[in-house]
Parts: structure tokens; sequence; C-alpha cells
């Protein structure tokens, strides 16, 4: 079907390729001149204007958003003013779902579907499909199924769950209506928080293997060191965290598509010397501690993988200077220096 | 080659299966005469007794043990009588390291190897494989190559990790001997604790998008009861959770063979109604977050996915009532009565 | 000097009875005539509407508001028509802080100062006095001294720090300004956030200590339950908690306010018989974490102070029931029934 | 009464300065001739060797241990040769309980009576006196009574607990017999974690009003930094800390000893520049965690209190760097650099 996709970066340009593979006809839109000029060397029809793109199209139009968060209000409201009654947008990047409820509220308005569609695949997607969470209107879902069924990887990806039977869901395909405008951000945003969560617990199993060799090492020895009780039972100094990574890959409870990410960076760089471990997050993890606490309800590992993101950048610092002080008063500790 | 087991439950009896499919001679001994009986007619050799087991073995001989951690220190100590110099014995089950380590020096003083293998793989592994974490010293494990390989997924089991080039390693193939005695035994602790926290952060994640419905209902208005800020934020009262689950399999960061459990647990009880929510934990999950503690790693998703195990079985009641008391005491709150 | 109470529920008329003994003229409103024909007898002016109230006061006026959340924002609508440039409103109540800020705009569109207090005392203050957080304006909260100082607990109510000399500050006395429109309830979140975090860490120390007869009990032994490794570690069953809190109170690092009800409660009802343990949170707490988490700041405790509420209400029973779904799927493991 | 006590650091000297000017006959013994020629001067017994302390009580006799608890367990292993049945030692240092319940079973064959006490008060002990935690037979806990009477703050410590009537409790006075060997360091363990708890939950809140000015400073601007959402909720650039903690110190519910202390030190170093952040821990926190875990007790603002203190000496850099690494591979996320 006719699709129009603003915002071709990596993502946005991937998605067009995607598309254009299974044969949809595809309109494309970008700041960048170059960036359009790409794709229409693959195929895609460019505009050199968002006036310019609609005007292409063929109503029921659909355009596809895939911009950073901060720049999507304002094409949204630029792109309400072109489209007619019936249109759709589709914000297919990282908006908060609150953005999606208003921003649905406003083009119902003017008759204008909003569709948000949560993209988890990253650099991966054009290869293994990209896994869609969608929420807003039937109209406009239903209209777009073609398109969220090239995007999304297809029911061979994995095998199919026991006890399915009969022509497989949407989901099972890959891509899900998961509910009303806001939903399928609302799903993304969860698993990123997930997400967030699956990497800390990696990254503190492999952490506390790697500390297992702390009996190996000459202990020191004051009043400011708890010294480990028994010595004897941290002997392990050796273990070679890269095939660690690699063995829990078959066979057991713990294998996931980051487990193999895991065990390909530990292969590459088994120190991973290259980091400082200065941890990014990009939003959707603090959103959905907020989501919790709003709904008041417990979700301790997501925050805490949030948190560890957040003290990786040194945001602990003043909090472990009140403690050092508290100690110095009350019991005339002296930090002791940093080695 | 020749491999003697005791302990034909579940696991052991799936272990031998999977030896005897690939040609290995077994000899197996339980307390129930009948789990013999039943794999003599599979193919094995049984034993009356743990005498008439090792007897029927050439030096050097192997005996793995597949027992509940309660057991396998006196069956252990047991055998050490009836082996001989260059014998080993292999624990496979879930005893904690620092036993290895002690029951390792113990066997060292009449030469007998002892090899400690961590084993993942549970229901699914006769038919999967075994993920396998060996620790011990190198006579043993070389010797026995043969049989972690057989128990094994293989290397088939999973793409190859791009970079990895040449033969496959034994960690590539599913095993992996991790270090001295103990230490597949620690490694295999480290997974089941990053399984808790694997388990618990889908858990809260779907718990979240459970409650993401909260604007939707009736908010109750009382002084006890923090209102929800922005009820319009919250109207998802119907994102099926199954699907969601099923979604995230396909294309998704959050891919996992544990996902692929949810999913299907979702699937046969989308409300999960046949359970309680009364969380069991066998100790590896304790046993990791001690480790990190005594070695000074920070663990806190880890710690926390035990903690909720806990609390499942209501083992905050008491510290809950403090607080509850606290707040009468000091701003004359009286506790709500449980709806 | 004069001075407007509007509510007078148990927080508003204590601090009118406190501000009558040191000598100011209140003029008083509330909802319920009984309230205000109460306080008229201990001295008070009472008006029958909000128009009256503002009516008996001279300019520049301030009326101070002690009211519940809900309802602070309309009164505050109210007032501003009533009101004249140059006037002030207080607002002592526990509202978010960004509705200050939000509120302070409109206020300060015609020129009326709005104030913000955040109030710690509880059904304590009328005696000890209150702490008060102040935001907003030099004009008004420099005006509004006389009041702020008879309702704080003055200097003499604890020790004065070393290092202090000269003149006592206004936050030595118990009130402080902390800074523009919101400040104050922006600092007063933030200290029931920590209180929170305070409760529930004794709450966690005192049940540790209720569970040191661990080894004492007879221990279940089944494969669903991780055993106590050394009971006789755990033979603590008899150790009396309300004097431990009692004995903490006297020459130790832990003492505190807190420490000093928490006695007094396991005093009164040593098993907390008389409480379920289903502890509220009246949003404070849930906004400190959003603000922690809204700065990129960790705050581990804090947060987790507040999800042990949640828990103790029951949010996380669905998660749980996945983390047992989950087990059953991969290890067979079949729940324990809740005894 | 007559005591020895072994060992004249800082705890051990001014424990004995307390207990001569209440009358009592104090033995001393270091290794630092210098230090029991001190107490000499002061009105003391020295002694140059242990067997000559011994040599000069009376028995039954007493000797009190204030020792590093590395030395403890030889220094007592030599004091059992030099006692005699009846007679009692006192370990009032920072000993593990469980190395209590070791050594009372030795001591017991001898018919001594070992005694732990868990101490807290440190350099404020003198002047405040200490608060005593004591574990061990009532043989030797009665005979004395009059030691920790005059070491314990006594009962004007503090305000008697309402509802308390009659002779006032030994706890009252700020010393209690908690229970059988190891019960007096097991509740000073828990009393140790609740303290870092207690310490952490101010320096958490401090920190988030520290960095409540965030929406004061230019945002960055980059996909891999989370944007704040409302920039104008987080103004507050200008709070003066010191002030904060000295406000909470009158009328507030979080007022204690420790945040006494924290406005002192704020008081005297409001940025706190002297510190680095690394905070020491000392042993009791880990042995309280591991407590928790023992027993089944979720305890997570302990366990978190314990962590953030392993994260400010940098035992999270590894796991970081997986976190890091794991982005990389998934999103092609590159690390920003430190700033």
């Amino acid at each position: 079907m006719q699709i129009a996709m603003v915002g071709l970066g990596r993502m946005g340009a991937n998605m067009v390729r995607r598309l254009l593979r299974d044969g949809h006809e595809c309109h494309v839109y970008d700041v960048s001149p170059d960036a359009v000029a790409g794709l229409e060397q693959e195929g895609a029809h460019g505009a050199r204007s968002l006036k310019e793109l609609v005007a292409g199209l063929a109503a029921p139009r659909a355009v596809w958003l895939m911009l950073p968060a901060a720049i999507t209000g304002a094409t949204v409201t630029q792109l309400l003013d072109l489209l007619s009654p019936g249109d759709a947008i589709v914000d297919g990047g990282n908006s908060s779902y609150r953005d999606d409820i208003d921003r649905a509220e406003v083009a119902s308005g003017r008759d204008v579907d909003y569709v948000d569609c949560g993209t988890s695949g990253g650099v991966w997607g054009l290869e293994r499909g990209y896994c869609l969470m969608v929420g807003g209107p039937d109209r406009a879902v239903n209209r777009l199924t073609p398109v969220f069924a090239t995007l999304a990887p297809g029911v061979d990806a994995a095998p199919r769950t026991p006890g399915r039977t009969g022509d497989p869901t949407p989901a099972e395909q890959g891509w899900l209506h998961c509910g009303p405008s806001g939903a399928g951000h609302f799903v993304k945003m969860v698993h990123n928080g997930i997400e967030y969560a699956l990497m800390a617990a990696y990254a503190e199993g492999l952490n506390i293997i790697k500390g297992a060799g702390a009996g190996a090492r000459p202990q020191e020895a004051d009043a400011e060191t708890a010294p480990l009780r028994d010595p004897r039972y941290y002997p392990y100094d050796a273990i070679d965290l890269a095939e660690v990574a690699e063995v829990w890959r078959r066979g057991s409870v713990v294998g996931s598509w980051l487990l193999d990410l895991t065990a390909e960076a530990l292969r590459a760089d088994p120190g991973l010397e290259q980091f400082t471990g200065r941890v990014s997050d990009s939003g959707e993890g603090r959103w959905t501690s907020i989501a919790a606490i709003e709904e008041g309800v417990s979700a301790p590992l997501l925050t805490a993988a949030l948190y560890s993101r957040f003290a990786s950048r040194g945001s602990e610092l003043f909090a472990d200077k009140v403690q050092s002080a508290q100690r110095l008063e009350f019991g005339g500790h002296v930090e002791k220096p940093r080695s």
C-alpha cells in the first residue's frame, strides 16, 4: 500500500527499505536532502517538504513519523494543517505515551487518526524485522495492517507457542494493536523498562563472577575495611566471562537475545576496556518507573536498573559525601583516599 | 564411556536416557528399586547398593550424583570409602559451591577427583540438552569430556556468536570447565541469581501494564489514599497480557526463553488464576546475594528479586505492622481495613 | 498580627490555638459551622463564608489554607476573586509543589503573593510546635515572619548545633524560607520521602530480629524451600523487641523521634496485633521518587520504602503469580500452598 | 566493682574513664605501654601482660575486651588458659555474633562465662554514655550489672516512654540483656544495619534537593540523554542544605541524632568539599543483610544502603561497562564520554 515516511535516520530509512522490498509504495521526506536522494535511488518517491509529501499522497493518507521525540510534536502540528479528515498519522518514534494521548485528542478534533507505534529492533530491524506495539483508533490500525505485517518479523521468527492453534494472530507475527491512543507506546515503554532490568541482571551476575577471586588477593586490614570472612571461598580469579556468557546461550534458563549480544561483546573485548561504564538512558525507563509509582505498583528491579544507570553517571556523589561526613561526625572515621 | 549415576529422579533419569541414546555405558543406582528397574529396561546396568554400583565399574571410575543437596554430603562420604585413587565423583545437583570446596579437599586427600557440575535445563533437558558449568581438577574433567559433550545441547542449539571461528569451544557446545573445585556451582549459582532477576523483571513489567487502567476505575478519596494525579493517563484497562508477551517474542530486545515460557503460561491461563503467588526459592538466589555482599559488590536487582520472593510469602508482615504503628503514633493515622 | 485560617480540622484548629496563645488576631472559616463556633469560644473571629472572612481583614491580608489537597485548588480560585493586590495566600497543606508553581503564576498576575508552607508536626504540633518549610515571594514571607515564628517550635526545641553563633537563624527557630514558589512544599515532600525511609529502616531491622529464631523452629524440608544453612546461628526466638527499641533510645547512633514513637507502640502492643500491616501513603513519597527520577538522581532507599508500602497493600500479587507460573513452566515446580 | 579492660584504644580508654569516675576498680592492659601508663595516671591499675592482668584480679574475675575484631579470637584463646571456672570474658568490640556463639561454646567447656556486648556511642560515649546490647549467661550478666549501669547513659538520657511506670528497666537505663550468647552482638549488628539505612535516607533526600535546580541549567539535547520533561518544575538551584538540615531538627518527624550530626557537618562545610564520597563499611551492615537473607526476610532498604556504600567505592564499574557494551551491540549507542 501507499505510505509516507518522515524522518530517514537509521531507523526510518531501514523501515522504508523493508517496506520497499515487500512492494509498498513509499513516499519519503527528511530535512536532509541527501537522505531523501539516497532512498529515491532505492525506489522511494522523494519529497522536498512536508507539503509536497502530503500533496503526493492519495486519500486516505498515512504519514509515518520516525523522528527524535523532541521534534515530533511540532511536526504533528504542521501535518495536521496539511492533512484531511480520514487521514492518519503514525508516530513510530520514542514519544511518551502521554504525548500520544494529548496529540490524539487534537487530531481527533480534525477527524485525523493518530496512531502510536512503539518500535523495537534497533539496528537489527532491517534484517530481523521490527516488533511493533500499536495504539490508536481501529479505523487507522485496520487500514495500516499491511504495513505492520511487512515491518514485523513474521510468524517464523520464533517457534509457535505451544497451545496456540489456528491462524496466527498479529501478535504471533510480531505486531499488536494494544489498545487506544498511547497504548502502543505504553507497552513499548514498559518493554524498555524490562530491557533495562534484563541488561542490569546479566551485568550484576557477571560482576559477581568477576569478583569471585576476592579471596585470592591480599586483604586490606584496617578499621575502614570489612575483611572477607572466608577468603578460601573466593579463590576464583580466572573464570573466563566470555566463555561463561557463551555457555549460558545453550540449554540454560537464562538464554536470551541480550545474552547473545553480551556474549558477542565479551568475545570481542573480554575486559570491556573500550568502555568507561557511563550508561545513558533515553527516557522510557524513567517513565516506566513513574508509571509504576503513579499506579501504586511496586517495581523494585525496574527502578534499580534505572538508578544504576544514574549512579553510573555520578548522580550519587553528593549523597556519598553526606555519608562520609556523617561517619566522621559520629565515629571519627576519616575517609579512605581513593586508590 | 562408562559412567555411573546415583539418584534417578526426574533430572538423573533423563540424563541417563540422554547418555544411553548416545552410546554410553550407564550404571545406575537409586534408593528406589523401581527407579533402577525402569532404567534397566532402557538399557542401563542397575545396582542394588552403592557398593554393588562401584564394584561393577572399571577403574578409573566416575560416579555422577544427582541428589537433593541435603543428601549429597553423606553419599559422598560413603562413596569415598568405596572408591580408589584416580576415581572421580561428579556432583551434578544444586550443592553450594562451598560444600564443593570442603568436599574436594577431603576427596583430594584420597586422590579422588571431586568435580562439581552445575546443571541447567530442568524438565526440558532431555530434549534440549543440559547447560553444564563444571569445576574441579583437569584430570577428571578431561576424562569426562565425552559425557559432558553428550549431555550438553551441542553447538547447533544456538547460532554461532559472530566473530567466533575455528573449532567450537566446549562453551559453544554448552558445557564449560569454569575453574577449580566449586567454580562450576559458583557459576551455576550466579546463573540462578540472574534467572530470578529476569523472571522478576518480566513480572514487574507485566504488572505495570496490568495496572495501566488505574485511571479508568473510580478513585478512592480519603486521607489515607494518594490520589492518582492524572487519571486520564491511565485509561488502559483492557491490554491483553498474553498477546503482549507473544508480540515481544519476535523482533524485540527482550526476547528470551523465559519470555517464551511466560507467553505460554499466559496463553493457557490469562489471569493466572490457578496461582496464589507464593514464590519459592531454592537457595542459589540467596547464595548469590551473599556472595555479592561478601565480595563487596553491589547487586541491587538480584537481591530485589530474592526479596520479592520472600515478600510473596509474607516475610514483610511484621515490618509493615511496625510502619502502621508508627503512622498511628505520629499522625493519628488509623490503618485502612483490608478490602 | 492579623491572620486568617481556612480549614479547621485537627491541624488547622491547633495552629489557630497556638497563634491565639501567642497573641495573634485570628480570623477563621470552615465549611463546618461547629468548627468555627468552637474556635470563636477560644478567642478567634469566626466567619460564615470566605467572602465574610476576607471582608473582616485589613489589607494587606493574609489567608492561610489548611485544607485537603483536593480542595485547595478551588479555594484558591475563589479567594483570588476576593483578595486585593498586595494580599497573600498561604497554602499550609500537603499540596504538590507543582501546584504551587502553577497557582503562584496565576496569583502573581493579580499581584497576590502565593506562599507555600510545608508543615510537619502532625498531632504533636500544638505542643511541640510545627516545623515549617516555606516557599514564595520575599514580600509576603517577610511580612508573615511573626506568624511563622509563633507556629515554629523555637530555638530551645533542640540543642544548638556546634559552631553556630550569633542570633539564631529562622531555621534554628524551626522555620525556613527555602526559596521561590513551591520550594517549601518541595523540601517538605523530600522530608516525607526521608520519613518513609526512616520508618521502613526501623521496621526492617526489627523484623530481622523478630526472625532471629528461625533456627529454633523445625525446618521445612522440601524441594520448594531453601533450608537454613546454619540453624545454630539463628537461635534467638525470645528477644524482646519493645526493650530493644527502648535501649536504642539512649546513647545509640539510631536514636530519633521516630524511634521514640516505635518504642511506645511496641510497649503498648508488643506483637502489634491490632495492625494488619496495610500501610497507606499520602502522595509525598511518590512525588519524591518521581522527582529523583526526573532529576536523574538515584534514590534506592526512598523508593524502596515507597514500594514496600505498595506491596503491603498487595500490589505485587500479579507479579508474584507470573513468577510462580514461570517456575511451573521451566522446572515443573508446583506452587506451595499458603500455610 | 573490679573489672579488667583489655584494649585501650579510643573506645576502651574512654570506657575505663567512665568506670573510674563512677568508682569502679579498673585493671587495664594494652599492647601499647603508653596507653597503659596514661590510664594508670588517671587511677587505673596497669598490667604489662595478660597474665599479669589476670593475676591481679580476684575471683570470680571479669575481663572486658575492647579490641579490633581480627585480634579478639586469639586473645580469647589466651585468656581461657589464664582464667578459672566462674570467671567471665566480655567482648565489647564489633565481633560477629557467630564468633560469639562459637567462642561461648569453648568457654562454657571450661565453665567460663562468655558475654558479648554490642557497644554504640563512638567518640561521644564518654560524655553521653554507651548504649549496651548484651548477650550471654545470666550468671555473668547479673554479676556485671553495676558495670553495665555505669557505662550506659542512664534513664535521664531520654524522656520516659509514655505508659512505662515503676522502676526503670535496664533498657530504660541504656543497656539490655538481649538473650543467650551472641544475642547482644546480633542486636548491635542490626542496629548498625539500621544506622546505614538512616544515614543513606538523609543522604538521598538531601541529594534530591541538591538536584532540584536541574531545570535551571541548560539541558543537554542528544539521543543519549533523557531530557527533563518539565524544566519549569525544577527551578530550585539555591536551596541552602545546611539550613534545611537545621530546620528539620525542630518539630519535624525526621529529627534524630544523625540529623543533628548532618546539620553540623553541613554547617561546617556546606558543599562537603573535603570528602570524596568513598564510604567505608565495617562488617555489621553486611552481616545484617546476610542474616535477613538466611532468615528469608526481606530487607530492601538495609541492603540498598549497604550496596550504595559498595558502589561509592566503584564496585559497579564492570557491571556498568557490560551495560554500555550491550547498548552498543543492540542499538549502536556509543557511550557518552565522561564530562
